[in-house]
């Protein structure tokens, strides 16, 4: 039964996916129709072999460049600078942001051995140069390693002369004031607007 | 981006995996060192072509016979009936039980036009009836339908002058009377034994 077992193994080593739940995919891959589980099995074959980062901003591309950077419609001047590739499907799926983008491929995290040189913070530096940029946003996460590494970029970029901006803080929409935790109602505060 | 697409859209067909999980996990498996993501994608082709159902009782099995059949320190004599392969993981994991199996492919389900030609009936009924079995337990689940199947399986096999056994039920072990279902309650009254 070893083949199982090793599917099981393989698929239990997936984030979020348990040993239960890897038993159960494993045996759905087995009653599937074949052909679904040989598209999967390629499926991740073809990304493995078709995809890899944007030579420019760090997104996933399956050719050099990726398609919001070979995009006309884009606007240039304003660069959203993310933790991850993931984070710039959340940002379009608003369909309010027409700039483009800059992966740094994670986040300062001294503990783990992670510092700028681990990071895409270099070809940042040379694309915030290059005279076109206007404005960098920064879209590292609400967490306290993200904070810190975009305080840290903000004090890199600042001097270049573009604007920085970050995405502001506050009541998540549709969110309850009784459950929010106390840092961000403190956000919230500090950061209310005018009616 | 349509290799990832495509990899979201197979591995949201997996039970249990919606839209945003498939995301995270195509994401990993692009993060993932590549051997890992390959050795998924082998993994489930290996399954598909390795695994066959024993010729014997219907269990998984990656030669003809499976390992159960094949063992000689199981008991011959009983035959534990489940409506799936997965169901034998289940119950060998226990320990408990040394007899073989015969999977029947499903349970009865006329309203799915599921009938007992579309379930793994008559070589039960060979099997059973080749003089060397003398006890079936039926382990269908403890469904209506689990029971309708197991109550038609024991008027098909009372006859043949075997013993046919079915699964106790009860409270389940470690559960809260002030929680349990009352047909459970009434099952486990209706069974009550002397301590």
């Amino acid at each position: 039964m070893s083949a199982i077992d090793e599917l099981v193994g393989e698929l239990a080593r997936l984030p979020g996916i348990g040993r239960k739940t890897a038993l159960r995919l494993a045996f759905h891959l087995l009653k599937a129709p074949e052909e679904e589980a040989l598209r999967l099995a390629r499926g991740i074959v073809d990304v493995r072999q078709k995809v890899r980062p944007c030579s420019t901003c760090g997104n996933l591309a399956e050719q050099d460049t990726c398609a919001i950077c070979q995009s006309t419609r884009r606007d240039a001047s304003t660069v959203c600078v993310v933790e991850e590739a993931s984070d710039i499907m959340a940002i379009e799926r608003t369909g309010e942001y027409r700039g483009l983008y800059h992966v740094l491929g994670g986040r300062l995290s001294p503990l783990d051995g992670i510092g700028p040189a681990e990071l895409n913070v270099d070809p940042l530096l040379r694309r915030v140069g290059g005279g076109v940029v206007q404005e960098v946003v920064l879209a590292t996460n609400p967490s306290v390693e993200g904070e810190a590494t975009a305080l840290y970029l903000g004090r890199l970029i600042s001097p270049l002369g573009v604007r920085v901006t970050r995405l502001a803080r506050g009541l998540p929409v549709g969110g309850d004031l009784e459950y929010a935790d106390g840092v961000t109602i403190a956000e919230a505060l500090a950061g209310r607007r005018e009616l």
